[in-house]
């Protein structure tokens, strides 16, 4: 850490300054309880990124997009030709979601950035600001895409005929986006054109509880759990509710419920470190009087360790399939992020500047899944973590207050002036 | 039976009109497969109606509605005072429903009146035919509510907050639809003006297997086994799917998956008579990667006897609450029709006409509600069903043949004839 450049920065940090933006940017899909409503690739989520690109730009940074439509804004390092350092998160919220999953890394990101400038402190590197896009999979699924294809963990056109629930489809949306957006410069995707970074590091709500619980106010995070989602349809037959007899139905929802019996049963972890959840169900045609025809449900399914999730989720399939007893079923992986766990650098950059602060540190593993999650194949990634209330998040009630907010800009200040000397 | 007016009025129903009369309403919701999506109080139900108005005013019959929106259209009796003969059936449709399902006993309602009048077979009654608002309840729960409120069963203004899926309300919808017939007379409540029918009789397909598989031609019912129809909410915690331990969730789809199992034990019915349905499940925020915070389904539960429905329906709401382990619970009776036995008149003409005709018949009861369910406590009531190709409805693929039906409107024209000479 250079001693002399990073507390200037560290003090321009603006917590009303942060505050107020995340504030304004949460008016974009607002719901009821202080809750964001943001799909990706809709108006909202565009007129959130031309909020965010009139920031940028106004303190000088330039903006670009690649063809997953993630948003950069640079500012530019003092020696040509060095890889920049990356931060960011995505912009996108959950259905039902909060006001800082995400979107605190992007606006924290550019309060880091913002602060190195109004300091004065030239940095050799660039540090470049990015929004992935669609990482929450809310509308469309999986999650992640926009990093997943950046790193190269998936070919970009993976997505293009994924359909969100009115059956638009993915690649229409993004080419949507992209026209309305051609103003902007159009760059490569990271993997692609050569211009990994040098270092990414991502801010984000903790969205656990154990640094409330510890009374703590940074997460040094060092790795993130392993992620699989599958999509299960449930094929039956829709009969009239009052003259079949049960007997003779082949009815999809009692075929659901013997199926996530059986997952109860395959997911079961005396340590509850596994998390198995059912979080989504859709029933056709979902009226009282008839039998349902069709059932749709999701199994998303983490664990730290490798294996576990191998056997686990490779099992998941038989167990649907030996389950029912009078539907056929299809099981259809559609994410699977390994865990990952992050090089030393980040994270020991982090800790020390936040020690530095005087804040109090804990080394941590991320139970939700992130797009560092696949930087890790590109370059050293790390992320810091803010305390989230209760633990609670994917919810309106989400929250960390102005001040922890601010002492995760920071660090990240301080994290991103040291990697960019590097 | 009038031997010398009903068989001219029997030869003069015409299979032809009445099947491309179906096939030109059909159009009204078509939906792939054959199919109708025609939902009540909808742009579909207007214009469905307005073509049947157009049918009825064309060969003479006079057009009025109530104050729930059942639409009425009157074949004058030679002989002033006398309570009419009422016939008809429902014309709004399941949501992924077929082309005969109730509107079949409109549009054969109109096909034996119009083959009445053509023969010149002057009754001594009136006969009306009706088509009753949102027989379904597939918009907007529970179904029956034109008959039930004609029939006194209900106040008319039971259902005016019941909200549809978009949360539009039945009250509001309902106010719309009748400024938009504000050009057709208004009459009053059969229960409130004391203009309850002679009789009613109601055509219908079977929606069972049990006139195909003994190659049948009638089936005359005696009666309707009961029903009740149950709204179980269960509200839990919205959580993180990666970050949350099981041990501290409040999972509502895990404790739906409780309730319903524990349902299924109390609906147990060796005899396979009892009918017990989920076929409506709503989750929310229905996102794979959160813990569902409210899960909404519904239970559907039907009899012959009134005291077994009485039991199990009334146990219910205790099996629902003592299986949940993690969320609460409200459930909610929506509907509550109790089983139904007509008296021996109506059954008795329509038996006889069909005799009479050649046909085979069947006496049965009918394991599907309708809503002649609630015309019982106003006068003689009865039915007359057809075959449903493999037993099916509520479906596109539902089908009965332009003979099969042919057969039912000649019953129906011959029963018309006699009971309105009564």
């Amino acid at each position: 850490m250079d001693g002399k450049v990073a507390p200037n920065a560290v003090a321009a940090v603006s917590e009303a300054r942060q505050w107020e933006r995340l504030m304004e940017m949460a008016e974009f899909g607002a719901i009821p309880g202080q809750g964001v409503n943001r799909a990706c690739l809709t108006p909202l989520d565009r007129a959130a990124r031309r909020l965010l690109i009139g920031w940028g730009t106004a303190i000088g940074l330039a903006p670009s997009i690649d063809e997953l439509g993630n948003l950069f804004l640079r500012h530019e390092g003092s020696e040509a030709g060095l890889a920049p350092v990356l931060t960011g998160s995505h912009m996108d919220s959950q259905p039902n979601g909060g006001r800082f999953d995400g979107i605190w890394g992007v606006i924290g990101g550019l309060e880091a950035i913002q602060a190195l400038r109004e300091a004065g402190v030239a940095t050799k590197r660039p540090i470049e600001l990015v929004a992935w896009t669609n990482e929450e999979g809310g509308r469309f699924a999986p999650g992640c895409m926009g990093s997943m294809a950046y790193a190269g963990y998936r070919r970009a056109d993976t997505w293009d005929s994924v359909t969100d629930s009115e059956g638009l489809s993915f690649g229409a949306e993004l080419a949507k986006q992209l026209a309305l957006e051609a103003d902007i410069p159009r760059r490569g995707l990271g993997v692609v054109d050569g211009t990994a970074p040098f270092a990414y590091v991502e801010a984000h709500i903790e969205q656990g509880p154990l640094l409330e619980s510890r009374d703590l106010d940074i997460g040094v995070v060092e790795g993130i759990q392993g992620s699989r989602w599958f999509q299960v349809e449930i094929l039956g037959k829709s009969d009239h509710a009052g003259t079949t007899p049960l007997s003779l139905r082949q009815d999809s929802v009692q075929d659901m419920l013997r199926a996530i019996t059986a997952l109860n049963a395959l997911m079961h972890d005396p340590a509850d470190v596994l998390r198995f959840t059912v979080g989504r169900i859709e029933v056709a045609p979902n009226t009282s009087n008839s039998v349902a025809e069709r059932v749709r449900f999701t199994v998303d399914c983490r664990h730290p360790d490798k294996a576990v999730l191998a056997v686990r989720g490779d099992a998941i399939a038989g167990v649907v399939q030996s389950a029912l007893r009078q539907c056929r079923a299809t099981v259809t992986e559609r994410f699977h992020a390994p865990p990952s766990l992050f090089a030393p650098l980040v994270p020991g950059v982090v800790e020390a500047a936040a020690k530095a602060q005087g804040l109090g540190t804990l080394r941590m593993t991320s139970g939700a899944f992130h797009d560092a999650q696949f930087m890790v194949s590109l370059c050293p990634t790390g992320m810091i973590f803010v305390p989230s209330r209760a633990g609670v998040s994917h919810h309106p009630s989400e929250y960390s207050s102005p001040a922890q907010l601010a002492a995760g800009a920071r660090v990240l200040a301080a994290t991103l002036a040291e990697l960019a000397n590097r």
